[in-house]
């Protein structure tokens, strides 16, 4: 089992799949999201309980629930062939290299899952996990297919497939907007601190950067990826 | 006086102006980062303090100083029509209703930094100001010429001056896919929890949303305004 905190997130949790129970403040003030919370809980027969507040406070692994914690069940990984097996003519994936911030990775999924990303690839270490943090900042977005797996093997699985590989990184030749991001495509995109390393760079099949116009020297991992996989759509939609 | 505290805030705070002084930890483990910030301290002739690592936990804002606090000049407010003063064809302002999050805040100044953003308004209530959290968030996008006004009170000098005011708002009729967003132009982002206000959205020449293929209802508005920021760019580049 695995914890979901605060208004939002707790909302979406109970819209997806999983959840099993709802723990809620005594006497909380019911708002609108309140009230929309308690109404999902019930039409999906979900138990409810009332706690204290202190409750609350103490067992918060976020230390921001806003006197709501749904209970769900632990993050269920995919295999990457499972996904793939599907057969989606022009799916999407994203890989993520050393993601490491959770504020980071629930931005990412909170945006894929806007996005209509089909699955999110992330290396066994070096990366951070589907954790309370990362669930409450992806409000829903943790309900995408993840798959856990050596980057080099789901690179490895892709080409095996035809699903073209593009790195993002400062180092790319040409810009998200000269590169065609239509069809099946795999975005590559690394963490916070070290960008995309040689050894995976080699193995992509193009490398796009985004422009940068000003003086600072990258952009934040999560911006970067929405600003990449809003582009694709474009184009799709072209 | 201000505090930027963090390595890489740290460095960009230095290559910005209005860098007074850098505290460092005494006996820091030198890194190529610290080695960059001393090295550029001493390029600029800043006076260089050391400190026990207890005097910086203790005078941290963020809890995050890594070592290293920039003294700087408090954040200086630009008057808008000075910026509109200076005449610029393709202008591009960022009007920002209520945003509440200094990681927001500082998110959106970095982006809107690497997007060539001329200035950006925020109104003198409810809006976070340039705390030592945005700046650090921001990476150096705190550089940024800043307005602190009235947003309609903006939007009406904006329209004065034949500017385009654009509302990207979840309840607006074309995408920001099928708006020109070339020429002159002022975006209107809402905060975190509320969105546009009706009367905001009554004095935008036009509202734009950004296309949500998922479940969840809305993208956070640091990751909003990068894709809006970048559609402008890439139209203009065409």
């Amino acid at each position: 089992m695995s914890q979901v905190e605060g208004r939002n997130p707790v909302l979406e949790a109970l819209k997806g799949k999983g959840a099993q129970k709802l723990i809620i403040q005594k006497n909380i003030k019911k708002n609108d999201k309140i009230e929309e919370i308690l109404k999902l809980a019930r039409r999906k027969k979900l138990p409810v309980e009332y706690v204290q507040k202190k409750w609350l406070d103490r067992e918060s692994k976020t230390g921001r629930h806003q006197g709501v914690i749904a209970i769900v069940d632990k993050p269920h990984y995919y295999k990457l062939k499972k996904i793939l097996a599907e057969g989606k003519q022009e799916i999407c994936l994203l890989l993520l290299d050393r993601v490491q911030d959770p504020q980071n990775l629930g931005s990412i999924l909170r945006t894929a899952e806007a996005a209509a990303v089909d699955g999110v690839i992330i290396p066994p270490k070096d990366s951070v996990d589907l954790t309370p943090t990362v669930r409450r900042v992806a409000m829903g977005g943790d309900s995408l297919p993840m798959v856990k797996e050596s980057l080099f093997r789901a690179i490895k699985t892709l080409h095996d497939e035809g699903i073209t590989v593009i790195g993002v990184d400062p180092s790319g030749r040409k810009t998200i907007y000269q590169e065609h991001l239509k069809g099946a495509i795999a975005f590559v995109i690394g963490g916070e601190h070290r960008g995309l390393s040689n050894e995976i760079l080699n193995k992509c099949d193009s490398v796009v950067k985004i422009p940068m116009l000003g003086s600072i020297p990258s952009l934040n991992v999560g911006v970067a990826t929405a600003i990449v996989l809003y582009e694709r759509l474009r184009q799709m939609k072209n």
